[in-house]
């Protein structure tokens, strides 16, 4: 059996995306920019795709960016507050240890730049709080970002509460809504959110496609410059065809979106139930505050990508971190920020289901996967000594 | 009859590259960053289409990395050079007036950032030449910036010896070549090109898609923060789709490219004899050192803006200038940059052809276009003043 459980990782493409997708590459393929009839024609499905990110997230149209992916929106976000708030003397930003790098690494340019940081430290249950973010406001705090959903571990923030503590205090609020966007009910105006990023591939939109939020009022700074496309403030020919797969998709997602969410979370909480019940593991997040498709446990004892190696041996596509991060050798930060040690956040595995995925893989998932790791265990010295008790067991 | 005479703006979506991109959309799906097979066959997906690139470039496959089009990869050359120039104390920057935005507006965003940058003026026939950059390389020149063909008037640089310059004064040589690659041949080793930006939906590829060859051991510096994909240096899940796509397109345009050059450049010919037979009518761009499929014209006493919508009328979609700055009223910068006055740069028409058109087409444009000038110039008040001698002709 194949189970694709890497659905926070990318997701395929949905049949609805796909035909929005396809009449943009050989029928309506002219560039929106130009005057004559098939350039109109495809500034017309441009359109159409802003007026829906619009209408969807309770924007209006001129509040509405595309830009190539969630991270050109995220750093465009953090770049566009940083910039009015050192117009105005203000350079100090909140954020979290556990954003994705998109943020945390734009952050780290920025106070190269000679800007101030602040990273909020992360809870156990991995959801931080409204009051925090306040105890964190400065006089010369000109933004908080704080992500939506988080991309390991799932948990979701308070966003409503952070966009009123900000909005009381005068300052901007980014939410980095990647993992959320098409997952979880989002309303800019009820929730109070200045700047929000979302990534069509993560609701089964196209890659190469994100969507920056501004609210009116709040000038962009160019990220890239060049043509006069987006209203000057995202230079290059729109990707029409990303952009209009990605504007079926994210219908597609918020329509269904209850449906999914009950079709997911007891699917979710079924995996949750039978990997905890293997000794010495540990949900990562809180159980309820999560994401309908995250289940991210860790392991004891046992190294995330053996564990990877041999799923992906029976079929099964997961993630021990984030996929953009894969490459790396060091720990998940986002476990380390939870209060993990080093030693358990090694043995991390993410499984991130969608409404493809049906019962029958979650329960061959929980066939698998015990097996898995007893076999891991019983080949790892490590565990040998916390059986033996020549080292204490951490979980 | 429908013509669709606009491709130096972006062109239809060849068979070949759609065939390259379907499979990408939801059986390949996987984020190439993924250690799972899914993932894997991504990952490999993305490795043949840069060793693509690398091999029809002549370059090696580190050397390429992909963004999100021209428009980005031009600002990320630029980022790069002018970043490794300042900490050698070099902040000069040469490059030309007729360059395309992307190019302009990232030169006055690092004029902001304590650049320099000479702008080089444009020769009458549109070439500007290797002795002009050579005259104003200065001690603390950092990089040479020269587009490969004009984006409007479609003439093509002497790349080679301007590289053959700028590699003898150790500067290093960054080429725009989006409206070059896929039409002529490029071999970085050969005309000592340093850094070259290139844009997919210009040779039948998506939009959405864009390369930068840089030399080894040229650093690059991020436009985009996040993930360590591309080497670190682009953050952002890969346009796995996008790319393939532009890969095929690549191979394609490069495998037919004498072709297709000996089969456009008569037409081309064609509609410039029949189009410069028109009175008071003007070539702009040498008549042979041109893109094979680039014809750009001035007709004296009318505005480019009605001549489109007339064109368009009749089922020619074309252009007044570039698809980038349409929105503007302003004259063409690169028409002006060639020494045309305001009033007749006003009266330009890029038809920009491509293997997909036909001779009936160019034989249709030759019969309308003769009679749609005749009819706005007829209609014209300046043209009046013009004709009775109260103003004197320009062309």
């Amino acid at each position: 059996m194949n189970v694709y459980a890497d659905n926070a990782a990318t997701t395929a493409v949905s049949k609805t995306a796909l035909e929005a997708m396809l009449p943009c590459f050989q029928e309506v393929y002219g560039n929106p920019s130009s005057l004559h009839s098939p350039g109109q024609r495809a500034a017309e499905k441009l359109a159409a795709a802003r007026d829906l990110f619009a209408r969807r997230l309770n924007a209006s149209p001129r509040e509405i960016t595309f830009t190539s992916g969630g991270s050109e929106a995220d750093n465009q976000a953090l770049r566009s507050a940083a910039a009015l708030g050192a117009r105005k003397g203000k350079k100090h930003i909140i954020s979290t240890k556990f954003e994705h790098h998109a943020i945390l690494h734009t952050l780290s340019a920025l106070e190269k730049e000679g800007f101030t940081v602040t990273l909020l430290d992360i809870p156990p249950e991995g959801v931080v709080t409204a009051e925090q973010v306040r105890a964190a406001l400065r006089t010369d705090t000109c933004l908080v970002s704080v992500m939506f959903a988080n991309n390991e571990i799932g948990t979701i923030q308070p966003i409503g509460e952070i966009g009123a503590v900000c909005r009381e205090a005068g300052v901007l609020f980014h939410t980095d809504a990647v993992q959320a966007a098409g997952h979880l009910p989002i309303d800019v105006e009820a929730l109070q959110i200045d700047l929000l990023s979302l990534s069509a591939h993560k609701f089964h939109g196209p890659k190469g496609v994100g969507v920056l939020y501004a609210r009116k009022g709040i000038p962009l700074v160019n990220v890239i410059y060049g043509g006069a496309q987006e209203r000057g403030k995202r230079a290059g020919t729109e990707n029409v065809p990303g952009i209009c797969g990605a504007a079926a998709a994210f219908d597609e997602a918020c329509e269904k979106m209850a449906e999914h969410q009950a079709y997911l979370t007891p699917l979710r909480d079924k995996l949750i139930a039978g990997l905890t019940a293997i000794p010495h593991t540990v949900l990562n997040g809180d159980a309820q505050r999560r994401l309908p498709g995250n289940v991210n446990v860790c392991f004891e004892g046992i190294e995330g990508e053996s564990l990877l190696l041999l799923l992906d041996d029976r079929g099964v596509a997961a993630s021990s971190g984030s996929a953009c991060t894969s490459g790396s050798l060091d720990p998940s930060h986002v476990l380390l920020a939870l209060g993990r040690p080093h030693e358990v956040a090694h043995g991390s595995l993410r499984l991130s289901l969608c409404e493809y995925n049906t019962p029958e893989e979650i329960d061959y998932l929980l066939a698998v996967l015990p097996e898995i790791v007893s076999y891991l265990r019983n080949m790892s010295p490590v565990w040998d000594e916390l059986e033996t008790g020549r080292r204490p067991h951490l979980i």
